[in-house]
């Protein structure tokens, strides 16, 4: 029986990894058509070259910074926890490193690309920039089921199932932090270098975007690159990883000894990989409006998962599976797993709503610019806001469902299954970089100004497809880390014990220090999204300075005799993105340990703090990031020339909303994401240690 | 010995009536010593009399509208709970509409007669406009005493002491559903005109604040007196008697027949009517800075609370009190006593830190306006989330103390003390618009610019204050609703039970219900702050389109050779806020009801929903009002001369800054300190009808 059980472990383990590698061929299949089309003309790969240069430049700057840190950790690990757990955390941080640099290598690779593919058709456009991202999504969602599934499976050979299962969460930690790293070091690059070009080149100068007269421009086509596309892979692969290793604690913690429940979301995401696929396919051969084919992937994608999530199911709980007592059907566990795939769809059309030019939300902050500034940044602030009740309200529905249908269990495989769709959600972000960086390139290269349509109208739709693929991403993380809360609990279960007896603590909202556990939680996210914006602030400021100098210095540059100084400024925002991201990436870690050692609050004040971060944390990320992506589509919707268009007072005004939606929704928001993970996993950590 | 206690209840409920009726006397003392002072000029008194009729008006037409839903509620009451509660319900609801009348009357007869006295004496204006706060301070704290206790007192003898607690939930109710109505309708009232008058004023026009040729002058100073001065007012009423009767209800509740439990509370407000006056008598004696007399006023009121304090303590615990089986000393009483004396000092000072013009975060706010709106904001909402780490900190404190003293008792104890405070604490929040006023009134009365050099002096630090009165209102509203969640257990574990048997309700982190509890409660305040903004944004909106209208109608109006129709705009303004103040105000009660009865939810779910209530509503209120606050000082920084002073584009910037803090400091900010107890007093109520 024993026997048996290995055997089927094995065997769906194998079967994910034997899915990744489908989709990883099916990646460099996608990277030689995106290859083999023409790369324009020589100038255009110039500045093409320029931008990846620069964005090269910033990442390995990046890496080593990253490094001292994550070396320190891995001492620390080394020393206090144990060898396995640190040797998961040093591939748990090279995968989520890497999987930033696939996502930029392949966003330079496609956006010249995209800019000549322009000049002929929008279809053809739409696809390279497609595909682009595609390949994205599969290397991040392969790369993620591979070093999980490869490490798990090395691991329990090496040291033992239960060893094998604690040394994931160092994978999980690794991953995390990096994570927290990539975004917040990326955001900061980018939306300085945008904000700074922003208010120096468009409201002084009155400059186009992309003008090749601004000084700060090939900062922020690799801000693009590094943020957005390097800083996003890192996000998802992170995310990805940690629900896939929460899924799995929770089944290894709750149901000892059941295989089967460990690698049901290894299958999960293994046959995902193939609807990623199909999804990509459809784009490829069908017409109409971009955003509508690209729904029309989604749509494929999540069908070809739902129909074979249920043999899946059927065959690995032939007799169902017994939680606590009771057992539960293996259609109550399909059920479970369409949850996820249903949550996906209901975020997805919730943040449309809220960041599309198309309705109302949007429309009221272009509205509220025609009497001034300080209208629409009240108008965006209260519609970020409001766009929080609908995706809050639905994550409660999926919790209280999923655990009716297989309790703590159910709520991880609807997170995995949500998750399993990250490989055709990314192609639809990494979509939105490529395009903004292909309507630089063809401002930059003096293309006829219809290139610049075609991309124009594409970045539109990549705008929302960003909003809402980071309203996928919040969503998801608030419920994986509440998998790794309820993990956070178990441990303490199984390790804790008062006089030599086992112990359990209460996590009563009656008892004080729950509450203050929650208070604390939920300060984080909103310091942390303050240091964050903070950072922005300051190197914006100092991009600012460095702008107005060049145009004094140079007064040529504004009659285009003279040729600015592109590299100072990405000097410039590369120094104060590595300096800035420091504090508020460590912060999460310091907070948790800190709680930990400090005599009067500990294990239960902790684990106030853990959902307090959760329950905060979801309000200001969905907040910032649909705020943020409303604010960039008030301004698109009165540059294509509604309520006096472009030059006119409420563009003004329109364009300072734009600015201060700029960190909400690319630094700081989304950085909450990873780090609401990182405290949870931290936790997790040192129960041993502290407790 | 039931005898014995009956009569120590009655004697210290007396003596705290008879604090109670001294402050009302010092206060009608104070009355006359302010009417007595001259009250200006014939144009003076003038436009003080417009702004009076204003100002009645829309109070006159906001309590028919209030009284149409209290009317309804208190039918419900009577139906579904009991008379007594009923009948509690309309004494609250009366006594703080009554409040809000005190406040504003108070105002409108301090104001004129400031700017008469800073024509002559800067310390003159000075006391006459804390003279006048003072008179609303005692007035309100007596009010809110002589209420509860007559109240109790007569309760207790009609309906029995069991019945007599109850019923005092239904007059909590009261206080809050008409200082919630209160808050938002003068919020949005006075938000709306200021932003409108100063959208199209300031930055179209190029006028100073309170130009005569604004349409919008007038209804702007209505405003001050309907905002900040009525629907202070009613909010500290609120906080007050909602504070007393949360430590009332948990003595009864969790010390079953224990006199002195009860009358703690009572004797500790009585005493401290007796601080506040010393505090009064000294602002009126001291000379030197105003913030440091004002701050002299506030210590010497804490001082002699605090010694005051210890006698009270020991002679009614004379042997302590026992509490869950262990016996509290009373010196542990006495430091849990202290703990609420020692929050108000540690709220003010942090409060004081982010918003005055001294320190670096306004500065820096400063700073950022130079490179524009859009750095402006963002240093902005920056200031105001960093601003709510060390007061979310301090209150862990407090909770981790007072509970370690006296358990939730000693929680109640704490904020009981801490509101206490309330009148000194509201002689300065009202001294702010006064102030204000006074300095329109200079302004339109074409007053040498000498008086109004005075009065903005004096203004600015009325800024502070009212920014750090609302800190303290906060942080007192976040303890006050911890201590009606712990009434809320302790009522569903009197109430409730199944099978016959009585049934306690866990409320554990583990169990989904209690999640989420937490996310949807967690929601309201951000959906709550939305709509009151939506609301001020409509509403201003309104106001900017009619002063463009006369502007245009009447061009003579910009060369002072036509009058402004003001009665237009006061018009516009009252029907708005009267509109738009209803779905902001019902929505916690809506919510609440809805959890209540929707079958899967229930009363593990609304558990969670208050604290989830409580711990986002204690973040994003400090973060809007010390945020307010900063923009609003950054601005007056500028205006001082630095960065380039007024008419520099970093003072543009900063107008757009304190534009966009308005709402947030003055309407929405605020209004989630009644809010919050609302859900929870409303949660009370509905055990006994649903569960």
């Amino acid at each position: 029986m024993a026997f048996l059980a290995l055997n089927l472990l094995d065997s769906g383990v194998q079967l994910s990894m034997l899915c990744a590698v489908i989709g990883l061929i099916f990646a460099f299949v996608l990277i030689a058509i995106v290859a083999r089309s023409p790369a324009g003309n020589e100038r255009m790969r110039q500045i093409s070259g320029a931008v990846q240069e620069g964005a090269k430049a910033y990442l390995n700057r990046q890496v080593v910074t990253i490094s001292v840190i994550a070396v320190i950790i891995f001492i620390l690990l080394f020393i206090f926890k144990d060898p396995p757990t640190a040797i998961g955390f040093v591939v748990g941080a090279f995968c989520s490193l890497s999987a930033g640099f696939i996502g930029m290598r392949i966003a330079v690779i496609a956006n010249v690309r995209t800019t000549q593919a322009a000049t002929s058709s929008s279809t053809r456009a739409l696809r390279i920039a497609f595909n682009g991202g595609a390949v994205t999504g599969l290397l991040v969602v392969g790369l993620a089921l591979l070093s999980v599934s490869i490490f798990y499976t090395a691991a329990n050979k090496m040291v033992g199932h239960d060893m094998a299962i604690r040394s994931l969460v160092g994978l999980a930690l690794g991953a995390s932090l990096i994570s927290v790293f990539a975004r917040l070091g990326g955001g900061i690059y980018t939306k300085a270098a945008d904000v700074g070009a922003d208010l120096v080149g468009k409201i002084e100068q009155g400059f186009e975007e992309d003008d090749p007269r601004n000084p700060a421009t090939i900062a922020d086509n690799v801000g693009d690159n590094v943020g957005d596309c390097a800083g996003m892979a890192a996000d998802v692969f992170e995310t990805y990883a940690v629900s896939l290793i929460g899924a799995i604690l929770v089944g290894a913690l709750t149901l000892v000894g059941n295989s089967a429940a460990i690698i049901y979301p290894f299958v999960l995401g293994g046959i995902s990989v193939l609807g990623a696929i199909c999804g990509v396919l459809f784009v490829n051969v069908a017409n109409g409006k971009p955003a509508a084919v690209l729904m029309g992937g989604v749509l494929t994608s999540a069908i070809i998962s739902a129909i074979l999530f249920w043999p899946a199911t059927h065959y690995l709980f032939p007799t169902g599976l017994t939680i606590g007592g009771a057992t539960r059907t293996p259609t109550q566990l399909y059920f479970a797993s369409l949850i996820g795939l249903v949550m996906t769809a209901v975020v997805v059309a919730i943040t449309n709503y809220y960041t599309s030019m198309r309705y109302a939300p949007v429309q009221k902050i272009a509205r509220a610019s025609e009497t001034g500034h300080a209208t629409n940044i009240i108008a965006g602030l209260a519609v970020g806001q409001h766009a929080t009740a609908l995706p809050v309200g639905f994550i409660g529905i999926a919790i209280l469902l999923s655990f009716h249908f297989a309790g703590l269990y159910g709520i991880a495989i609807a997170v995995m299954s949500m998750l399993s769709m990250a490989g055709i959600i990314i192609s639809l972000d990494s979509f939105g970089p490529i395009t903004d960086n292909a309507g630089g390139i063809a401002v930059m290269s003096n293309l006829p100004k219809e290139v610049r349509a075609v991309t124009d109208q594409l970045d539109a739709v990549g705008n929302t497809m960003k909003a809402v693929t980071k309203g996928y991403a919040i969503a998801s993380a608030g419920l994986a880390a509440l998998v790794l809360f309820g993990s956070y609990v178990e441990e303490l279960k199984a390790h804790v014990t008062r006089n030599g007896e086992p112990f359990v603590f209460q996590f009563s909202l009656t008892e004080p220090k729950v509450i203050i556990g929650l208070f604390l939680g939920g300060l984080l996210p909103f310091i942390f999204t303050a240091f964050s914006m903070d950072a922005v602030g300051k190197a914006a400021g100092a991009v600012v300075r460095e702008v107005r100098r060049q145009l004094k210095a140079k007064p040529g540059i504004l009659t285009g005799q003279d040729i600015p100084e592109y590299g100072t400024c990405v000097d410039i925002v590369t120094k104060a993105a590595l300096r800035e991201m420091i504090v508020p990436a460590l912060l999460p870690l310091v907070f948790v340990v800190a709680v930990a050692i400090i005599k009067p609050l500990g294990p239960v004040v902790l684990g106030g703090l853990l959902v307090g971060t959760i329950v905060t944390g979801l309000f200001v990320a969905i907040a910032m990031t649909s705020g943020g992506g409303a604010w960039d589509n008030a301004k698109k919707f009165i540059e294509e020339g509604n309520l006096g268009g472009k030059g006119s007072f409420a563009h003004a005004a329109s364009v300072t909303g734009d600015t201060v939606g700029d960190p909400y929704k690319d630094t700081a928001g989304p950085a909450i994401n990873p780090m609401i993970k990182v405290v949870n996993i931290v936790a997790i950590l040192i129960i041993p240690i502290f407790f």
